[in-house]
């Protein structure tokens, strides 16, 4: 097939080479952002006399009828022209006669697809956030309804000191939070004009950037041509925000088939959102939080998958930078059904208040709390401590829990124990009693629910 | 939709979770490999008298004829039917009633899966190593072709010795050997049959395991039905040696892409296999080489990506290993590819022999010959090495080249100099004396080609 | 070796574990944080009346005593200790006596190690950033010293177009500014305090963590105490900004391996920044760019580590995040001594001028120019593409430079072209011409040194 | 500081790139491997004429001198010497004298330090493979002395049919053989000596490779020189090889952790195992296995390292390879102790039988094998899975378990089911049953265990 680029060669292309360098298979997604950004292109080189007014009509005419084409799936994409670009170029070629020709001026694909993958993933980075920011209101909504249920809460998967359910739930909120400013901040880096750059080094056609720029939407303009073709690290930064983000997904899915085993039983998944097995019909499947987890490796090979691409790379723009759009199609594809499942799976869990309170109140929980209360009376933390240690040593060789013990049996570890000390013994008590800031207390919870409501209003 | 496995759920599955959880639209390509593997368990039931002839019979015959309907690609796989393996199954009735129905008996989809993934690995291992092989051979073949082609060997990106073309050539073939050796090795990791393995506990039917492996190949039986079902090493073992193998393109490409720039111009790639620029016409870009060293990063985030996946799973079977098989199919789809290009290419490179030569004598590349010349004549190789750095010193202050020197000048160096120097400042002569075992001296590069001949007619 | 929480054990740690866990060999270098993070908690303390004003003075005292000690290098860590917390408590006991037992109030160490980090984190953010702007300072003085040096801008590692070598130097420069942009927002998200999330549920004692925050210069106080110990997202994000940084410098590194080669010799590094070979006395060697190349592959290393260690942990603390630190440090290590040396490096390399004019004049550089005039002349950009080809083809063909034709020759290609196409056919008229914002003219590079010198003054 | 390589050096090396470049403060590890490799290189000069009899042997004494003073720890490693090689030839020198400068006579730093890398790798590999069948002795011995307790296997965390715990830890048992099958395969292409490649090309000096090979016991010589300084192939092989024993040991890990918690409360590590809470008394912590499950995500990072270092560097020896040693010492130095605390842990780990037991009982784990039960009385075995489905819906409801319901009950469900279902509704009879080769019933297990002491014994 004869090529745009084809001038100088005598030979034609290799079959297996076309085969092996088309894009048009994957990049054909970024369609949309192709088109708008020749219509702004053309718009500015009509209005700098670069072509005539009319040619640019014709253009942007041109262009909107191959997007109805292509939305109505009349369009058909074909391999021998490489990419999504030289499709849409000489559809519109053929469509509007020699205008189409003047449109690639001032233009190179180098400049033109930083510009398409940087439309792409402005778009897809709103869409992605405003899908945590419903995800995180579901959670939040949840903490509130479950404001009385007590938790154990864990460290070393050893249970440790109750908490609220709430107070759990929201630390996800505060994570996912972080999620959300990481995107917003490559935004930042992301929605930058790179056309103009040319191949590499501008034009000597009287291009009007900050033209271009308003008419996309973009904040400001890459200042270096040869940056603005050379470097990908917009997409390095958004796979890498979205690795930090499968890794609090999959802590959450880690949690959820935890909490569905029957050793824990702390929640039930809707059957909706279950599967069985093929053998077993007893068995209630968590399949989605272990998909979530799964996919977890994806996106981490995605962000690896692009680093090594780019390492080692000399300026300016190479064809190994093709490769930079699958990884970032691939997080995009993995991280939207993977909140769009949650939204869905997350506000039906049904938790199990007895269960919880039970396993919270099991195990000495409180002993911290005897603890602190030995520090109020005065006594060093490592002095409370040790004398705390003692007495659940004694409380496990008796069998007993720590409310069971008789103040009689306290005060032979210390005088400073007296009967207030029941108060804080209990689940209900060492919780109310967690009032630090950003503790486990229900007033501080209700704090940062209310905090929350603030932001996700925003 | 009603789920093989609904016996006892009282909700149906939610739409967004069956979309969520599908594997058929990529598992789809182990279709060959289920009915295969399917065709011998049928066998072995029947056999077995597990079920009866006649529906073994019947069974075989359903499958081999869904074989050629998918083949004809008049078989319509459905999503709500999740994968491969129930799409088949549920074919299967519907085209041979209840003795359908019995297919499953003894089995379970967790070590069907891990039957149809070892059986596609299997396949694709020989197909990688024969296109290595192949790979192998046009190197072997031009070394042998361009065996009179001194070209500058380099250490730290600097000339540092005269070397033959085909010794630099046929360090590529050593290390695809030990490429080939790693994924034989893997192979016979890949090669054990996981079928009879069931859910995770084996199974009360008097099944024959061995009949099965027989019939479909296997070198061996899994010897524990929990580690069956569980593990997926041999596919984190496909993708490292898929890795290390892509690191070995990897710096053949980088040199390609080298070789091609008109500051080395070594090597002249056919207009066929270069593609050129949308603005500047005189460009022959070696995409196919930059393509290959970028195509390094998926295969690096594939192993990455299931390694994570796995990290930390219990087990048995956990639903998050469904990710195992996209990086897996990701790599192969890759590898194949990067081969046929490569055979395609590389044969039709044509390499500059004035100009290699030309490099290769610049620049006291023959000082290391000096060095041992003075080992040869007594002196100690340290002295030798500061006595040739001397003269060197003394030619670049001089603008002169080595072999330029008097030999009134070098005896001022050393009086071990004699007229029998010359002989070996030439990178003729430099070359030829590279004599010792895997040297760089055309006799021993010859020994090299012929082992390789032999190893590649195995 | 009895330990502070060893009050309900009853057997001793095995001696093995105690190696196996312990952490003070590398996260000694914390010493410093720890203390300066006792003593605002200390402050704190006795502020709230949880110890008494007497208690927290000798705290205070004994603490600054001990720094004082560990910078003396006379302070002995013991492995049996542990960690720097814990080695560092036992040393103030035994130095204030039982005040010392009660700094450890409404603390944990999953609240105390976490704050330590940060602390460190938001040190080296800074000594980082500091040090990326010395060396973009290097570049951009760099890049005004030698504004008129034109080289070949390429892409594929092709010649393409002529640019200014201040302009490709430049293009690092933006790189590096978008470096520092992502340290900077990852400092907002290390820069919040953890302090008082105490084990993972806060405490019932009075503490006052706005006070802590504020003696400690913390922006902000995490909200959530069970995200405060659970969460390492802002180790991550300095790992992926570390991670991305490095892809620049790799870059660059490749660019200094390529341009001192004898091929390109673009670029002479002094001796004193080369080594030489053991065997090959000419050589000069770019190590420190080849191994800033190779020590990427760290870094990227210590993401992946984090990230791998981080996924799929159940929350609150587990023990699995001691390795967070290791990775954070190495990445540290590895950046500040890159920095380090390319700062003391780059600003003593010599360009070579006129090679570099040379290379850019050669090989049709400026057909790109011939095409923008004839797109001026009128013609559309892809006729006048072909044409240009057409003539670099003749060109090749008669072994001539495109401005060594006659001005009759163009004219067999077009009637379009005058003879004032001459003017663009020169490296230096195709560079002065690129004068769209971000273009390689001279003006226009001016217009970017001029805007980095405002930020990098800020 | 003067430098061997000085020669035609005019300026000195910078110190910062001194401290930049060095190796010695973590190549000193490799002292024994570089004077083994010495002796025998030495040996071969003296026994070819190369060198004087007399001055191999003054080498070969002096070289076993320093080994002693370095074990002594009387030999100072400086860092300006650069790397250990040169340490260690300095003093040899000054030991010796003159004779001492011929040492080097033949080789290069490049084929020295792959020798130096493949001695200690061949030597560690071994010392890894020996750890890893101690752990599988134990827990052979494990499994063979648990034989009869019972537990649930898991499929997707949910109980799925009852297992042997033998059964299931044999399962590891499987996996760390074929991680052996794998170590010991790269151990055939560690095992090759790169010794006489010099630094690329070969050597005109009449070598005898084969007798080096003789002497330090490898099984073979490489046969291409430039191939033999270029690749690290090897060390790649044994991290990949690393990182897929990390994800077993992961998984173990990660079980561990999950049966120590008090919902699960399966087994009980000793007090010398786990470790406190500075802040819960009543904790015990698995530290030891959280942190192994941590550590795999170092062991990836290194992979991802030494990869990453390799990818697309052009042949042969470039200074980024330097960074090959460190991600391979990591990972030995992560993979020995992991072992060295399993063995000790691992064995006095408490299994809870009747916990174990009566997990196993719930949960209608038997299902399954009524299923089984009615195919083997004709059903088919989809119909027999829906019937079943149907029975345990109806034991749900009713809140019973399935062998509880009286035989009229069933047969409602299906005729087909007679008195003797009860046999198999036991868990015990459940796992007797499981007959199939591979399976879960002691007979085979027993089988499974003889297998591994055969193996184990080799």
């Amino acid at each position: 097939m004869k090529k745009l680029w084809g001038g100088s060669f005598r030979e034609r292309t290799s079959a297996v080479v076309e085969a092996f360098t088309e894009s048009v298979s994957f990049d054909v997604r970024l369609w949309r952002h192709d088109i708008e950004g020749s219509v702004a292109h053309a718009k500015m080189l009509g209005k700098q006399g670069i072509i005539s007014r009319g040619d640019s009509k014709k253009i942007v005419h041109g262009l909107k009828e191959i997007a109805r084409e292509i939305e109505a799936g009349k369009f058909k994409f074909r391999e021998e022209l490489e990419d999504v670009h030289m499709n849409i170029e000489a559809a519109l070629t053929k469509k509007v006669g020699p205008a189409g020709k003047k449109l690639h001026s001032a233009r190179s694909r180098n400049d033109q697809v930083a510009l398409d993958l940087r439309l792409y993933l402005r778009e897809e980075i709103g869409v992605i956030v405003s899908a945590i920011t419903q995800f995180q209101t579901s959670l939040v909504n949840m903490a509130e309804s479950h404001i009385g249920f007590i938790m154990p809460g864990y460290t070393h998967m050893q249970r440790a000191q109750p908490v609220l359910l709430a107070h759990h739930l929201l630390a996800y909120v505060e994570m996912f939070e972080r999620d959300k400013a990481r995107l917003r901040d490559a935004f930042k880096r992301v929605n930058v004009l790179p056309l103009g750059a040319c191949a590499l080094a501008g034009t000597s056609l009287p291009i009007d950037r900050g033209y271009v720029a308003k008419l996309l939407g973009f904040d400001s303009v890459s200042e270096n041509s040869i940056d603005a073709v050379s470097d990908r690290d917009f997409g390095m930064e958004f796979l890498s925000a979205s690795a930090i983000f499968m890794v609090h997904l999959s802590r959450m899915a880690e949690e959820l088939v935890l909490w569905s085993t029957e050793e824990f039983s702390f929640a039930h998944l809707s059957d909706a959102f279950t599967t069985g097995s093929s053998i077993m019909p007893q068995k209630k499947n968590p399949d989605v939080a272990e998909l979530i987890r799964g996919k977890t490796g994806r996106v981490f090979g995605g962000l690896l998958s692009i680093l090594t691409t780019m390492k080692g790379l000399p300026l300016s723009y190479n064809r190994d930078m093709q490769e930079d759009k699958l990884p970032i199609f691939d997080a995009v594809d993995t991280i939207k059904p993977c909140l769009a499942v949650l939204n869905e799976m997350v506000p039906r869990i049904q938790f199990n208040k007895k269960r919880l309170s039970g396993t919270a109140s099991a195990a000495y929980a409180t002993a911290t709390d005897m603890a602190e209360y030995l520090v109020r009376k005065g006594m060093s933390f490592r002095d409370a401590h040790e004398v705390t240690g003692r007495v659940v040593l004694y409380c496990m060789e008796g069998s007993k829990a720590l409310h069971e013990l008789k103040i009689g049996e306290f005060q032979r570890f210390s005088p400073l124990i007296q009967r207030d000390i029941y108060r804080y013994l209990t689940i209900e008590g060492s919780v109310r009693s967690k009032k630090s800031r950003g503790g486990t207390a229900a007033v501080e919870v209700k704090k940062q629910i209310n905090r929350h409501r603030g932001l996700l209003a925003q």
